[in-house]
């Protein structure tokens, strides 16, 4: 797993389309096991006013309706670490391994995700923190709202 | 906590309007500490291709963006124990509370949340459980889909 493989590639192309629209710079990218990207997607908060569509629930809806078969073998690439519904998103479906840009920026289920038997490989890419420290330096109450904490 | 709750009547009204829509029987209205309704909604895995509108987190998403004082005090009515992802909905937000219809169909993330500190309730209710008997019966294979298990 490297910040070269397809799948990442995707899911920080699609964090900056996030950033682009002024919304919340996180991507993510699921790949089934043979590398075919079934579905790409970005947090979405500020653009839909949405309150589920992160950047891994987003790839999740574009990958569409798929049975447990096409979810064997597939990684979650993220450019953050999942929060707790994203988490717990990947369990449902038995994603088998999930890849994240960083975890400087924010610590999610990643316990949860290994004890649950999936994967988890952190990339500790300094792109993907600078993309969230640029936001959440600006819009400090759009994060916050987004993990559920603040006022 | 009862069956007479308006928020239970709520998330059950959502189910029925799911069934009737020919989608997955399950409902969820979220209420916050003063007793007022922020969302509901209901599974629409079937109606929207959706893989990530179950009933709570259609709930979460009508409510739309809130601050996370809003989410204090706040209860989660569903018709039917969590799925994986919509536990982590209720973590991620801080629901106090999560009242459920039955887990008779399915047992989802109860300790989880439990372990997070949400009150979890089951209400045990008959409905609730024959809504899901009749739907599973006639369309084993979307609900199998819904749960990320089976083909």
């Amino acid at each position: 797993m490297s910040v070269n493989d397809a799948g990442f590639k995707a899911a920080l192309e699609e964090a900056k389309i996030g950033a682009s629209e002024g919304g919340i710079p996180i991507g993510a990218c699921l790949v089934d096991k043979d590398g075919k990207i079934l579905g790409r997607g970005h947090n979405m908060r500020i653009q839909k006013s949405s309150a589920i569509l992160h950047g891994e629930t987003s790839a999740l809806e574009n990958a569409g309706r798929l049975p447990a078969s096409a979810y064997k073998g597939s990684t979650m690439y993220t450019t953050l670490s999942p929060c707790d519904m994203c988490t717990g998103a990947c369990i449902l479906y038995k994603v088998s391994r999930l890849v994240m840009g960083e975890n400087k920026t924010f610590v999610g289920g990643e316990e949860h995700l290994r004890r649950n038997g999936i994967e988890v490989v952190n990339l500790e890419s300094k792109e993907c923190e600078e993309l969230m420290a640029k936001f959440i330096r600006e819009h400090p109450e759009d994060w916050d709202e987004d993990v559920g904490v603040g006022k």
